[in-house]
């Protein structure tokens, strides 16, 4: 086998074999093919697509370059990702939620990058909180507490960790089939019998566009089933953000909200959307409306609150955040959003929400930027409610008063005003199966 | 500027500026820009292509990239190239007949590679003869006799050395902006005033396809007017090899015959017409059919001739292989080819002719192969012929007997036949100013 013949297929039209497919990740992680084959691989497969066949043997070559995590053992685990978004703390109450309801998650989470939050610097804001759990720590918390949560690992699918530095240099990461394969490759190798996925769009997502993020989805889910995980996807709304909170410990606050059946409604919602997606992948139910009956139940009746409590304490954080919110951090400075004029809001543009956030250091531009862990915003209208001119609108908030401006008046950019009231915009657009 | 966003440029298919390809050109040469990044980059060119502007700018960045000759102190120099073919010596008859009618010559000329001969390979059977002239030696012998002639070196545009090495690795060479602005910057660096090009096409040329091959000629006339060089080119055929002979010392004596106004009527017709459109570029007649009537002259008196043999001599070589052609070398064994079947040669397939070359040891599959001098094939019949069952077609020769059975072989299987004479097919095809 040769790559530029392989080099040549793809460039021609032509479906590469699986053994073609291993052969080039293989090289590549040895060495005998040098990164700039692979760089022109990958630009042609831009171009080209890759068939689901193709699609399913690349996500394999990838989780199979490094460890990969075995829950066998385990009547049944389960995985959940989102493609990433604005204000997005599902996971921080889709876990506990879940372990409540007897169904075991094994998280592997990212660090915010760009507009994007991160579980990871969520969840560090919780005193004592461990978010680098040694691989067999990790393993038994799933088989003991039922849940468990750690960071992403070099680890895991390190052949997906060198094609991701490559495309990033090679204007190649925006393809469907290099996308969908890299998401998966981590999540085949993190173990999960099944797999849900929050595929995101609009203006804060990465597919801004909703066809796209759909075609992403399909392939998504194609991949999980042809591997052997049950899998599933929502296709949710990222226009605006979700919820009120934007930031780190602000959000992990509206989560714990959202755990004592408080918070926002979107939230709530898509919560218990996803968690009824995996409570019916996992067998506990065969029936979406009582799946969701009962995690309202858990809801209601606090155990879902209890088992956060649990889980924050099993990774040695200190669970009296739940009650004690000031543990989680308090910002130093702030300054308010007011509107500039009257009108309904039409539009908070989640993108630039996120780009404040960054700015006040909620976030980060490069892999390497240190966080304000207690930067953050924290709405008090979103698109539907109507505002007068000069009414409270929202806050922002971090350690250094000097960044407070310039991200308040990002926040007001974000804001679009109408004098008639928007249509209702659904947060759940569609489930692929 | 970042490559990055070049990338993105090109991979989105918006034409690159004049700066962005210097950016690019200059950082590849400089090593600041990776290789991985290039090669992606050749891969995004070869899907969305170049315009004329991007294409002219790409070349005059890899021309300038090294040493340039400068021959703008002597009156008019001009260059002829081939895009490659069997059997093809023109070079060697063009320039003394060139010199002889006055015009000067300064070629740049290649080895054998694949199924193609290379002109220095034919010329170094001349005992003495010299083919690295050093570019001062060069200069001067193009400035006092007006034809010289050396191989190409790698001073002159090593942009286009390192570009071509990363697009033979990453199957991007068929991409016809980076072929174009390939050949021409070299013929730029050279410094000739004036370019004639002959771009072949059929089973023995790089292009088989006619519409792709004129596409080239056309973008490489277009570069070469760009670039202040009066360029014109000829669209030729290379279904079948050119004249009778196909080797090395083997083409020298026919491009000798064809000096002496004797060989095969397409070897002489294409030199006619090639040099009728030297002698037009240089000014040196304004009606085409003066032109080739002043060739013919110089062809018919002995002028060609003779200024081959000072050509020789300048050279370091012996002079009087045009009278004793055993100094040229004689093979060691030979072996006969004949006709399978009776009837008219309908397709002599010029590249299983330059196969059997190869598997003679006249040409080359890889770079550094030795080149057996002495190989080579001879034909009798030719298309259009008819031959009888039996009939001696060819024969090949080498200094290897062990090689001579399945080159004849190969020879044989070039042939087709039928029982209706095939129609005349033109040497020439087109003409592109």
């Amino acid at each position: 086998m040769r790559m530029t013949e392989i080099l040549a297929k793809k460039k021609n039209g032509q479906p590469l074999t699986q053994a073609e497919i291993n052969y080039w990740i293989d090289g590549c992680m040895s060495g005998e093919i040098p990164d700039y084959q692979t760089a022109a691989l990958l630009m042609a497969i831009y171009f080209r697509g890759m068939n689901n066949e193709e699609t399913v043997a690349l996500t394999s070559a990838l989780a199979r370059s490094g460890e990969q995590l075995d829950f066998s053992g385990l009547a049944f685990v389960a995985d959940k990702h989102s493609t990433g978004g604005v204000g997005d703390k599902t996971t921080l109450v889709l876990l506990p939620l879940l372990g409540a309801a007897g169904v075991r998650m094994a998280k592997m989470s990212g660090r915010g990058l760009g507009h994007t939050g991160g579980t990871i610097d969520k969840l560090s804001c919780i005193p004592g909180f461990r978010t680098d759990l040694p691989r067999d720590v990790f393993s038994r918390q799933v088989g003991k507490l039922g849940i468990a949560l750690t960071g992403q690992t070099p680890e895991l699918a390190p052949a997906d960790g060198k094609l991701y530095a490559l495309r990033d240099v090679t204007a190649t990461v925006d393809s469907l089939p290099l996308i969908a394969s890299s998401v998966m490759s981590k999540k085949i190798a993190a173990g999960a019998q099944s797999i849900v996925l929050d595929v995101k769009t609009g203006s804060g997502a990465f597919f801004q566009s909703k066809e796209r993020a759909l075609e992403l989805a399909r392939l998504m889910v194609m991949i999980g089933n042809s591997m052997g995980r049950r899998t599933a996807a929502l296709l949710t709304s990222m226009e605006q953000p979700l919820g009120y909170a934007v930031g780190n410990h602000i959000e992990v606050l509206e989560a714990i909200a959202a755990l004592k059946g408080e918070g926002p409604a979107d939230l709530r919602e898509l919560c218990l959307a996803l968690g009824t997606e995996i409570m019916l992948l996992a067998g506990k139910e065969t029936d979406p409306e009582q799946a969701r009956e009962r995690l309202e139940a858990l809801l209601a009746g606090g155990e879902a609150l209890a088992m956060f409590r649990h889980f924050v304490a099993a990774q040695g954080g200190d669970p009296e955040v739940t009650a004690r919110p000031e543990l989680l951090g308090v910002p130093a400075a702030g300054r308010a959003v007011f509107a500039p004029e009257s009108g309904y809001i039409n539009r908070l543009d989640a993108r630039r929400v996120g780009e404040a956030a960054v700015m006040l250091g909620a976030g980060r531009e490069k892999k390497e930027d240190p966080v304000d862990l207690t930067a953050g915003i924290k709405f008090y209208k979103k698109v539907g409610d109507f505002a007068e001119a000069g009414e409270h609108l929202a806050d922002v908030f971090c350690s250094d008063p000097q960044k407070l401006r310039q991200a308040a008046e990002h926040v007001q950019s974000a804001f679009a005003f109408n004098q008639e009231k928007p249509p209702e915009r659904p947060p759940i657009l569609g489930r692929i199966t």
